[in-house]
């Protein structure tokens, strides 16, 4: 670090992720001493606007990350492969916001409001888990904390701006098309990379990212793996479907769970959650008061309400948890590990 | 019945539903006779054409009801309250679509791929399940007959037209209006009668009626008890969150159910369901084939897909269903049911 801030750059600074992290490191006022923008040979060049200055994107080498303190990867799993190690190598902190290094035994895999303390044991490389992941178990850290957790059976509702800028062009182009009663051809959606693309306006698609062995899909996998490995519970039952919807940003879940303790309330339940950290508990059904994704638009909250109590599992508990999926699901996360790194000393 | 067929009335012929149940009626080749169409004061007097035949819509009285074989109901709960009685008196049988009378003890409520056989039992009204039970109940019943059923955990994902014809409008008017960065103001859905109306485009919204005194809506409710009464489980525990989403027609359920067989697998599963009555399967995660709404518009059947067994619950699966929420949901149900009546010889 020099004396006026860190040298932090951003790999993938022109994408839907890339954008949001430039932005909340701004508006989190980052100390940042130098600010380097990377991306890959394809949108290198690009210009970048940030606060009224002009950045140029450079094409990411191992060369780039000579000097950075900091470097926030968010360019897709096999440009992190390839240069978060190289950026280590020449002494950066690698945040990674890809699948890429997730599941590595020796690489932190962090929700701050659930591990921070797994940072101590970095590498170089922190993964930044999957969106969809991350804002369950902000949900989920403290309910854990004060009553156990055995269960937890999760359905998705996600935001097309998961799969990338592109596919929220896709969904808004479709959408105008459908309503003008013109003619489209999807090739973004579900999975640009897979075989077969399938309309998302006003449709709901049962698949993100790849299918599995299993018939699982990759997405599915993540939450489940991320899940036990972020709560240091690798017996948990995780179970997910997950589902793209023609919603631009904001994933919502529904949370079934089952917890440890006898005898809880829903009134317990929300007791916990409404002074969790990072949570805001948004649960009046009387006042039709319950989190939407409408409402979560560039918040870095999550937001948990409709709990219930389950009519028939005396542990078992429903909830809809709602987040920004390109902030607590992705930048707002990064940036803010990287600011529990500074905080921690972690960062050389 | 004269002899060229049956006197049959459509309540609520100007309807979202009721307009289904016409076209369904006529696809179906059902053998009318006399076709009287009825609505509240507020619609009588509208046109409808009924191919290539003028109808004047009438307001229907206990009169109208005169010499009726079979009257479907669709014209809400209070219409149904006070008119179905009445029209059972005058020795017409009532197929109902309303929520009126479903849950009383003497009414059968039936889906005739489920319990058929429930009609023999009737004393003039057969109430016609919710749009969501209808198709979860197709997707269980050969899955229970083959291997017993224990538990459900439903997650829906609904269209707003089970919310009316004029809850579509304002889905594609609002939608309209953001792509054109206009503003708009919602004023039917969640639920009309209810005090808030939220942005249902680009949104979701987990409210499907009203809420009740144990924090479930009405409309989970109806999915819980709808779903033991029709398959004559009533210790099956069920438990259901229903969001409505930005989609005109096609309502899709991500179900999770234990049955009690051990040592099945997700291809025993598929077995049963391919050869299942009124059900299609869609599963070949290979070929990305899963059923999606935008595919089943106008179709009478109900799809499976994304068939999986639970990590962990040995008597856990995972599936996906999906169907017409306006045709099996609704229209086509209730249609069936009245052939099922004349062909049990169960209509006066």
């Amino acid at each position: 670090m020099s004396q006026k801030g860190f040298h932090v750059a951003v790999v993938g600074a022109t994408g839907a992720v890339g954008q949001q992290m430039i932005q909340t490191l701004m508006k989190e006022k980052f100390p940042i001493g130098k600010l380097t923008l990377l991306s890959s040979a394809r949108s290198a060049g690009k210009k970048v606007n940030v606060n009224g200055e002009e950045y140029t994107v450079q094409e990411a080498t191992p060369d780039s990350f000579e000097g950075v303190d900091i470097a926030l990867f968010s360019a897709g799993g096999s440009v992190s492969k390839e240069l978060a190690p190289e950026a280590v190598k020449r002494g950066a902190v690698v945040v990674d916001n890809t699948s890429a290094f997730r599941m590595e035994t020796d690489v932190p895999l962090v929700v701050p409001e659930v591990n921070e303390s797994d940072l101590y044991h970095h590498k170089g490389i922190i993964a930044n888990p999957n969106c969809s992941t991350i804002q369950m178990v902000v949900a989920l850290e403290p309910i854990r904390q004060k009553f156990g957790l055995k269960k937890v059976i999760v359905s998705t509702y996600q935001a097309v701006s998961g799969a990338g800028a592109a596919a929220v062009e896709e969904l808004m182009d479709q959408t105008k098309a459908i309503l003008n009663k013109e003619n489209y051809e999807p090739n973004i959606l579900p999975v640009k990379s897979d075989n077969k693309h399938y309309q998302i306006a006003f449709n709901a698609i049962p698949q993100i990212d790849k299918f599995q062995e299993n018939d699982f899909t990759f997405e599915e996998m993540k939450m489940i793996n991320e899940t036990k490995k972020i709560m240091h519970l690798p017996d948990l039952q995780v179970a997910a479907t997950c589902v793209r919807l023609p919603i631009a940003v904001g994933h919502s879940e529904s949370v079934y769970f089952e917890i440890e303790s006898e005898h809880v309330t829903a009134q317990e339940i929300k007791e916990v959650l409404k002074d969790a950290p990072g949570v805001v508990l948004q649960d009046e059904p009387e006042n039709q008061l319950y989190p939407m994704p409408a409402d979560c638009v560039g918040k870095n909250e999550v937001f948990v309400g409709r709990i219930r109590k389950d009519l028939d599992e005396p542990r078992g508990f429903h909830m809809w948890v709602v987040s920004d999926n390109l902030l607590k699901g992705a930048a707002w996360n990064s940036v803010q590990i990287a600011e529990r790194l500074i905080e921690l000393g972690l960062v050389k």
